[in-house]
């Protein structure tokens, strides 16, 4: 199989404000397998940068993990190196486009999945000055879950971006601290969170401190929102040592790397008694649609984004319909390039 | 979907003894959902017995799960009651072969699984006097994995077994002690076998000896055969508690449930680093074919479990060919009706 790689910029039509900083583009590579497409998504605060994909994409022993039949897809997977998540992503993406193409299905028709039961994605409300905040909140009013990106600098900075959010919304809200809180801090205002009825709390504290999770479980009063490791959680592995202190996991194809091992996680999740939820990076909607493909099989997504992408080179996967989420029936991911490239 | 339960009275060729006592027949229940058939294998030694299937087949929530697109067969999955293995293992297995009907592919297609990858399959040689048991091994001279079921009573007489398959054999060995030893006995027999290379020793303590299997692994030397647990594991939920004493687990549709529930064991079971084999009961093709589409995923197979049944109802689907496992290229399960029904 033929294997590319296709370096993208893609312009954000928002900034994306959140505790790790400030975007107004970011970087994707997309990455074609015959016919299959996939995307790794860049974040600048994770390790794995554009030269990193493309040296995996170019590693002799990828190109020799795809010289198998594509219907042998497990064995294609066994075969791929190590690699940055992203890059594997990437791949494990195209692969199963291409995969479910030759099968002639969508993809999670080959998983036995009613698209149906995708829950609602949230919609996130990344951090600004209040009268700009307030305006955002007020823009996404169609939308029913609310995400709001917290890590101000002070505990009543963060509470005021839920209450702000509470009074120009109906919505049903939830929040990140991507990472922002201290235990004590994390202790101090998750009890006061909770009076906004929130529907998760996602990663407190610092990705590393799996000690803190543990210890912030045993502080935090009974009735708390379910807290949601993301930072802390990669892959499948990160998941036993946050058993009993973090009630889900949300998983990203960047950080996991890839479908299959995004579905270990959730049997595992499942059978801890753990919530899943699904997020996305801001990325093309070849990586949103992908991960919108397991929808049906989690409890929260958070599949948001591909919208404030101006210049996505690919379209017809998954849509957005004010927060519901709505699979293409064509083989494979549904994904084509778009019809008239952007400049 | 229309359902429909059928017993079947299964008879062996040869005399099956094991530590839990001598079979020369079987029960099984065939459960067919519109085209698609699945198997539920009664065993003695387990609780769940042919009426426990066919009440769990006329339930009426059974009946509300079948009322749903087949293609959405996660959903009927998660629809089922809970219910005795056998019988929820058969739904699942049936559910399984008119999906894949449906969409005109094999079932380990829509895995995405290599059929070649498939490990070759053990040889059960069952206890016998000794002039039979030499015999029996000798009869199996062509295969070249054999598993000799021990529990005589004595550790000489568990020994003598092992001992007198080497003699007649050239055959890798392994030995399934099915729950016949004590710590003590298991801790001085065990680097007695080692000396034979066997390939594993399945269940050497009893069943609900969680903390024997913890005391075991402190107890034996480094270097033993790796320890695989059977009847101490029936789902996911009896994995993580064996962690750090059982090296694997032997997975068995009649034993977790079904098919998804055995893929959710294998991905814990990696994530976890243990091995995985894959075993069956004594049952219809039907089942054993089942569970042969999973081994492409799997260390050790153990599916011999239909060779001395001579009134199998089904044909057609994993061939035995010396222990190597083929399966057919037929959409679904790729088992049909036997040609000619046995008296």
């Amino acid at each position: 199989m033929r294997i590319q790689a296709e370096p993208v910029f893609l312009r954000l039509s928002t900034p994306f404000r959140i505790a790790h900083g400030t975007s107004t583009e970011r970087n994707n590579v997309l990455v074609h397998v015959d016919s299959g497409v996939g995307v790794a998504a860049i974040t600048p605060y994770y390790p794995a940068q554009v030269p990193d994909v493309l040296a995996y994409v170019c590693d002799q022993r990828t190109q020799q993990a795809l010289d198998t039949d594509i219907r042998f897809i497990e064995d294609i997977l066994d075969a791929l190196p190590e690699g940055p998540a992203p890059a594997r992503a990437a791949i494990e993406i195209a692969l199963h486009d291409l995969w479910a193409q030759t099968l002639g299905q969508p993809l999670y028709r080959l998983w036995g999945l009613n698209p149906a039961r995708a829950p609602y994605s949230t919609f996130t409300i990344s951090m600004a000055e209040e009268n700009e905040f307030r305006q955002r909140v007020q823009e996404a009013a169609r939308y029913p879950l609310l995400k709001i990106k917290l890590g101000t600098g002070t505990l009543e900075g963060d509470e005021a971006l839920v209450r702000m959010a509470r009074e120009e919304s109906n919505a049903r809200l939830c929040v990140d601290a991507n990472a922002a809180w201290t235990v004590d801090q994390a202790a101090e205002i998750i009890p006061r969170l909770a009076a906004y009825d929130l529907m998760f709390i996602e990663q407190p504290l610092a990705r590393h401190d799996i000690t803190g999770w543990h210890t912030l479980a045993r502080r935090l009063p009974a009735g708390m929102p379910p807290l949601i490791a993301d930072e802390s959680i990669h892959d499948s592995r990160d998941i036993l040592p946050l058993h009993g202190a973090a009630d889900g996991i949300n998983i990203k194809l960047a950080k996991c790397g890839g479908l299959r091992e995004a579905r270990r996680m959730i049997a595992l999740a499942r059978t801890l008694g753990m919530k899943v939820m699904l997020g996305c990076m801001i990325e093309s909607t070849v990586g949103v649609t992908a991960a919108a493909h397991l929808a049906p099989l989690v409890d929260f997504a958070d599949l948001d984004g591909f919208l404030t992408v101006t210049n996505d080179p690919y379209e017809g996967g998954v849509i957005w319909d004010n927060g519901r989420l709505h699979l293409p029936d064509a083989p494979g991911l549904g994904v084509h390039r778009h019809s008239q490239e952007h400049a």
